[in-house]
């Protein structure tokens, strides 16, 4: 389903090529002030900035709002948010259809909708759809107030030198993934529930709501399975909760303890690379070669940070709302 | 919240030194075979194997079922297991109350509940209630028929020889952490959503209700970070839709794409080790030197196989249900 | 909150005199044949015949698909629907803000959101949604099928010759209320469940989220309170479940039992009547006169059976897919 | 599904001829005093006085504490309660199941659950497992602190005077049904939204959980059909909302109003009459007599007051512990 949350609850809609993407969020508060030049940031940096590995894509980005804001303030109705593709050109798909792209959707889709989806520039499935994760996050981040979230990059194509790892993309001629690292200051210690619903399940569960996102860790994560228990334990110093490592990655027993909340993804590499990839024609039933069309990015990972934060935004908002 | 699954699902309930430890399960079919016996396989490999890093605590962990079967297969209503606690011992635990366990929920829980929680022996938030999970997941095994779920130790003390890592743990005298994969065969192309209820998100949801798991990776996982696209990408090579790398561990576009699902987990130690550790005494004001009482396990990724197991087949229940 | 279904979820939003109102389905199977004419005939009725005692408001009511419809057919994506609200006049709500309207949700709303709800025109509130509604049904009712659905007026202003109970209305310059039943014909045994989520709960959810309605009866209804066990029981007369009386209303244990589901809704006057009224006005802490601007409906109740029709349809779509 | 309720969930299971009833709520708050004698009132007003036309059935209903208390207080992780199943004779059962009883789930419950059904006793249908919602009702409303719920019969077998609708029943040797009327004081302001999660909605969807209910209306009820727009409006003359009628019941535009909500149900007459009665045996194809071996209720509406107030306070907790 294309919904999340509880009591914030964000349902996404809207195809790459269709008239429009966006969202429609229930259970906002009312009162929160909303202006169209809110968002103008946090989309700003989802354009993955004018570096050379990104898609040249003009996408204005201006959201529309259809219900829920009135006079500048969200009035606690459901709240409607358009943003109008424009600038897409369709007349291509038709043909590629048979030769679904390697690394994309466009197969299993296929299968999983009969034939009837929308596989213009990857219909419903397309990154362009994170322009609507980004606006759900910016409003669900008036909410968090106080809270301080912020997403880096730590890799892109292996190098910690960005500039280096995207260097390594254009001489390969191919594209390149990245790790991206997500801090969250300032959540008050017992949000999260032991089981099921834990901090690491939620934020987890979102994580992999953006598009190439393939692994997550939190705190020493993956290089927990080489610690002994006495370094990775994660000791208390003082009456606050504040811990010596942070190691845990600011969550114990699924449940936030007050340290900074500290995670990583793993992106993928762009599945459109400008190399010549292979794959199966569903008409002719060969194998055959694959080339895609137009510029494209060469690190999505790029564009990541202000979607990561938005989808740890609307993770958190929950409990905030819960909380106050 | 303690509840897991939109058509089979699950509700955890229990503490650790408690009269039982229980599931309820809501939407599990009726006409399913089911005896106590079939729990018995999976329950055992929980305990971890005869191995010198396990904890010795009896836990008989016979299934009684108090409602939903009747003559031997499930009815369709809801279906309430009890798991019963014996050999428990709780004397110890008020005194060593102001002292919280590094690593453990004790300070967490403390905080979230006001001093309300059960506070013996990690109450609800012990791992005591995995054998609840293991429970769930046989009943959604039998659901899910063909489909072949298996998870097996790949590492433990960042050893892939198992006895050598353990050796490791035992020579420190102190715990360690572990990799656990999990592989899905016979997954049907397209379960799955492509933005919030992609297959990684129900899986790592899943995944991280399991306590000390810390992080998750599916198919080429963090090492997509440092591959080229066109290296990472999933040639198609046939029109079952079966790729030559799977490097995308089975899902793409947050839909399964007919591959094995292939995902890793990472353990982090037990938070109980044998070695000496400091907390902060909540009464004293203090940091103080802390040793656990008893026996536990060096190792806890010993026993998780089969409740990663158990908790992948019920993120892909749901699915089976809905296709079937 | 504002949405319906578990798997076939709509999600309403808009304002009375915002640009639009609209609906998202999320769960709507791909495949069904869907154009804009297909809703004309149930937005139609929705406008109460051109009888005396409904409103000119003209609505063009043409829906527009924002998403989810491609090349004339659902893709199974989430499906966005708007409708344009033309022909607003909003000038003269500002000044009877002070004074709100009996009967109306002026004051709840006021309360519930601080001040800071769209008030023209009932906002959020308005039952020019219910346009939304009756597109979510024409969906629904598609995906049912063979089931029959059809709602029709038995009573206006306490006369069975609706003409009579108008001419009433229009005599006493006053608004009226009505008794809308539905039939359901073509219902498996078995759809619903024993408690929470009996059929007669998921009706009752379902129809009280029309705006006017008071109260709803299934079979014998009240009636029932003075019938011996003897007379109201339900003597089953065939191996299909065919009963003799359908006292039940279709309905036994929560569950249908194969005979056609009846239930009958009270809808409450009009509150905007032509009769001077009086309220509370909040400024000067006085009760005075209050007079409805401009034409309105005086028996709503004539616009229900397309909405009473709809949202039956949204209650039993999930049984359908869930059953298929 | 058989749970109820968003932030306070309650999830019923058990079987009349099982071990024993019950439910686990999750979500309930930590720090509520609880003791098995908090549920001695209701549990004991629920099995309907020492009257003429109730069963005989002794039932004990000592509530048992599985989870979530600890030292007389709830924990704030799930909290079970069982009661356990006395006194049930199961031998008759099996010979009665060709013959499905009147008024009873028999038939449909075979239907869909395809003969695993635990047909004894009316199984997970059985009214026994009302005693479940009402204990879940005496947690939510020592949650609900100062609301006053209180339910009250109108009406028996078509009498106010319930001791003549009883006699009416005893001399008929028939049952009868009744009119149970529903008070809350003291909700504030704006609880319920406009469309779908109504204030109506919620609680008609919690009374039809109520087995033997048919009917709700809320206010003036089905009696607003025959009244004018003028009369029936509900004029405000105060500051707090008060108004003149409560023709409303306390809800306007799906919200609490802050007047007394009030609403009324139908109890059909017990399905198990003394009288002789027919159905259909399915295994001979041929309609037949049919009696009810045992003593039973004459009039279940008698023990209903409990178990609406019960379910009304398990409708409204969320408000209040979303507001709180």
């Amino acid at each position: 389903m294309n919904s999340f949350g509880r009591i914030f609850r964000t349902t996404i809609f809207g195809e790459s090529h269709g008239p429009s993407v966006g969202i429609t969020i229930d259970g906002c508060p009312p009162g929160i002030p909303l202006h169209a030049d809110d968002f103008g940031e946090d989309l700003e940096r989802r354009k993955g900035g004018i570096q050379k590995g990104t898609t040249p894509r003009k996408e204005d980005d201006q959201p529309i709002f259809l219900s829920g804001v009135f006079n500048g303030f969200t009035t606690g109705a459901p709240l409607t948010i358009l943003f109008e593709n424009n600038n897409t050109r369709s007349s291509d798909y038709e043909k590629q259809r048979a030769v679904p792209r390697p690394g994309h959707a466009d197969f299993v889709a296929h299968k999983k909708f009969g034939g009837f989806e929308d596989y213009r520039g990857g219909g419903h499935f397309s990154g362009r759809l994170t322009v609507c994760l980004v606006a759900a996050g910016v409003i669900a981040k008036k909410i968090l107030g106080d809270l301080n979230i912020h997403a880096r990059i730590l890799e892109i194509g292996g190098e910690t030198d960005l500039e280096k790892g995207m260097q390594k993309a254009i001489d390969a001629k191919d594209s390149v993934g990245g790790i991206v690292e997500c801090r969250v200051e300032g959540c008050p210690v017992g949000w999260g529930a032991p089981f099921f619903d834990s901090i690491e399940s939620d934020l987890a569960h979102a994580a992999f709501s953006i598009p190439a996102v393939k692994g997550i860790e939190f705190g020493a994560g993956f290089s927990a399975a080489r610690m002994f228990g006495s370094d990775h334990n994660d000791q208390i110093i003082d009456g606050s909760g504040k811990t010596a490592t942070n190691h845990a990655g600011g969550i114990i027993g699924g449940l936030t303890n007050g340290n900074a909340i500290v995670f990583r993804i793993v992106v993928k590499p762009t599945s459109s690379t400008p190399q010549v990839q292979h794959s199966w024609n569903t008409e002719t039933g060969q194998t055959e070669d694959f080339s895609i069309k137009g510029r494209h990015d060469l690190c999505i990972a790029l564009r990541v940070p202000p979607v990561l934060e938005a989808i740890t935004a609307m993770a958190l908002v929950d409990y905030a709302l819960i909380s106050r």
